[in-house]
């Protein structure tokens, strides 16, 4: 059987830019979700970032890569509209999206769903519990009836998405707030799973229960069927003429 | 502009057995939401209850009926088959359906979603806090990014019903859980609306947001279109033959 | 890696009574669906019919079922109410559920539906063309932009069903008709596919694009996580104890 | 009652480019879709057009603008993408969206759904039945089971959208092609109709039935609810405080 081929993108700039964070993510985030992976032998990990050449994501890696993990935040507006629209088609082709926490404001993201992707947010380390809304969902395997992070960014509703075509996860908020944390879609022939914990300031990607939906995510994410390579032909005279009785 | 003709069906078990719930509800249930309903002059509300002959729904009631209300919890068991399948009928060729509260658990809510519909619950009479996920939806009009209700009974996920075509409000309680508390289907020509608050121990059918979304719920519920009477047509040789040039 | 494990229900009314009928599946119309599974070696397939003690499935059958598929027509009123219920249970638990042609009037169908499922028919033996929708769907993999049945029966809109959450085929009919005729739904944790074409008196399940696309929906309907064994727990003091106001 | 505010804005460029064209809509196809709507008296109805300076869709009139229509299709490039952002940015807050024909290429309906939205064609002048899925939608009022456009390009299946929330119509054609013709959606607080008749060579939009749909529409995309101007505002310290463990 083929390896599922990864790859982590991670923007690295905070971890760059912040001694805070980086006492957080000395490996960079990217580097933290990708080595999170690396205990499923069914997988086959790389991880790409904002600084490398085309974003670290050229023609021909997107082309060999089944599922794309998504982690950017302050600096979604210095992906390049060209890289987005790559990404985009390749999604629609079939290559399966796994969008992270500040993602939801990325260019890719809001490309797909077409909507703001807003939301409600609050920085104050509250606790996150994250409750499963079909037990049986081959995403949340190996979680009982919730799990918590000690510490998390909030994020409440409304979210500015369209509706999902099935909701995974629904967090609690300490403070009060309600959030759809695991959406799933499909567009084009390619999955989409947005997962919402992972703020830059807490360890949240070296929890056991993250790591394990994160997992989850990528065999879920992974394509089923053929590439679709998208066309708009102009057939002529059809196929077999008209009705043959 | 015609009016809306609204029923309002209370089960009126416990208002007639137990003393408490009586002083919470000394004129029923079913009553209390329908006078709640009356401030909107563009509604003709009425009422029915289990121990009404046909539980109140006979046929020809039925077909004058816009938007039927539904409020069950301990005779779900003791509502004819038939009359269920009436009623089932009906929403499919257009009437609307909202079902409130321990109505989840009701013959026609669980027939009309082909699911368990069921999720966990507490009762500690504990703050409940509906967040809207969608504050432009016309069933969210009048309420602020959320409202509370101060005491409720508690019900949480995995809530066991099909992907909501929208989700207008999320509930979050004081002991730790959330729950889907507002979800939109569409099933034949009619619209359905769950709506969670209403345990019968607390006067939540007093509270002003409760009666506003209330209100909000049966104008988007009422019909739009015609009358679907379905069928099962043998239709003979196509209407003109089949392809002319 | 297990096998899926498949049972191919059919009625084997037809195929009892009616002379013609016994010409065109002299084995049972199940058998010639189960031997067009048999040459993927990864299916454990069995049959079983109406006849059979409680129509072939017993519980503890049903309870190693991964993927049940269905084709009933004349005698869908024989089917025991206890069996359909039991089947819907084993659905929302996880198993994948294949309805074919005249299984959309089947007890089981319309109970996950919740709606009519009605349709337009007529035997005139009239070509149908199946259309894919998205050719990169693992149902659709191996068919070509279409494929065509030359002899049967037609069905016609407007289908009584929810909006399907993936289409994967829709039907030209020479006679001038059109059909949702490959639709995929999720109920609880368990996948419904159905498939139009099979009419009984013409040879449709030996047409090995036929085969092809009900062997590519036992792929697709195969559990992808857990069994959920649903229930209505009453959670006592919440993990942490409830916040009072 | 306040009229429903209707800007009809067609790209008048194969109008002024083709002699041919023009002798089918002298007044311009916009113009005509307009002419088409005025005998209902609930409608206010404007026009714009691509020439028009801002394309004829400044900020303050689409403030104003209940329901846009949109007819495209040589000229899909030359929308400047500062007016789609704006259109987006109107139907995310309540403002409905009527795309027509080879629209499905616009560029604001490709943003709002996020896929290629691609399909098969032929400029073959057949013959088009349009099937309707749900005889009680309010869009399908006044149509019978079918109706039929003489003479149409035509547009086949695969259409890459997302799963339509809800189908209208099917499209049959004379040459052996199907097509999901009209399909709606929800983004954001805006409804989206999407219908596929109406090529330029052919006077589609003088037949009643298409006028009857395209009025059937505009009152089915009339915003319902409040304008959601949507934001991410960083809450602060939750209503109540937040409980820190």
């Amino acid at each position: 059987m083929n390896k599922i081929r990864v790859v982590v993108w991670g923007e690295n700039v905070h971890e760059q830019k912040s001694e805070a964070i980086r006492k957080v993510y000395p490996e960079g985030i990217h580097q933290c979700i990708a080595n999170g992976l690396s205990v499923d032998e069914t997988f086959d990990v790389g991880t790409a970032t904002l600084r490398d050449p085309e974003h670290g994501l050229p023609q021909n890696r997107l082309a060999d890569t089944d599922v794309l993990i998504w982690w950017g935040h302050v600096a979604h507006a210095e992906v390049a509209d060209a890289i987005v629209e790559r990404v985009q088609k390749r999604v629609l082709e079939g290559m399966g999206l796994l969008v992270l926490h500040s993602g939801h404001y990325s260019k890719i993201f809001k490309r797909l769903m077409g909507t703001t992707c807003s939301l409600i947010w609050r920085e104050a380390g509250e606790k996150e519990r994250l409750w499963v809304c079909n037990p049986g969902h081959p995403i949340a395997q190996g979680i009982k009836a919730y799990f918590e992070v000690p510490h998390e960014e909030m994020y409440g509703e409304p979210f500015g998405i369209p509706a999902p075509e099935e909701t995974v996860f629904l967090s609690w908020f300490a403070g009060g707030e309600v959030f759809r944390s695991g959406c799933c879609w499909k567009r084009g022939n390619g999955k989409i799973f947005y997962f919402r914990p992972g703020h830059e300031s807490f360890p949240t990607y070296r929890q056991p229960e993250v790591q394990t939906v994160i997992r989850n995510a990528v065999h879920w994410l992974a394509p089923e069927g053929a590439r679709w390579v998208d066309a708009i032909p102009n057939v002529k005279v059809s196929p077999e003429g008209i009705r043959q009785e």
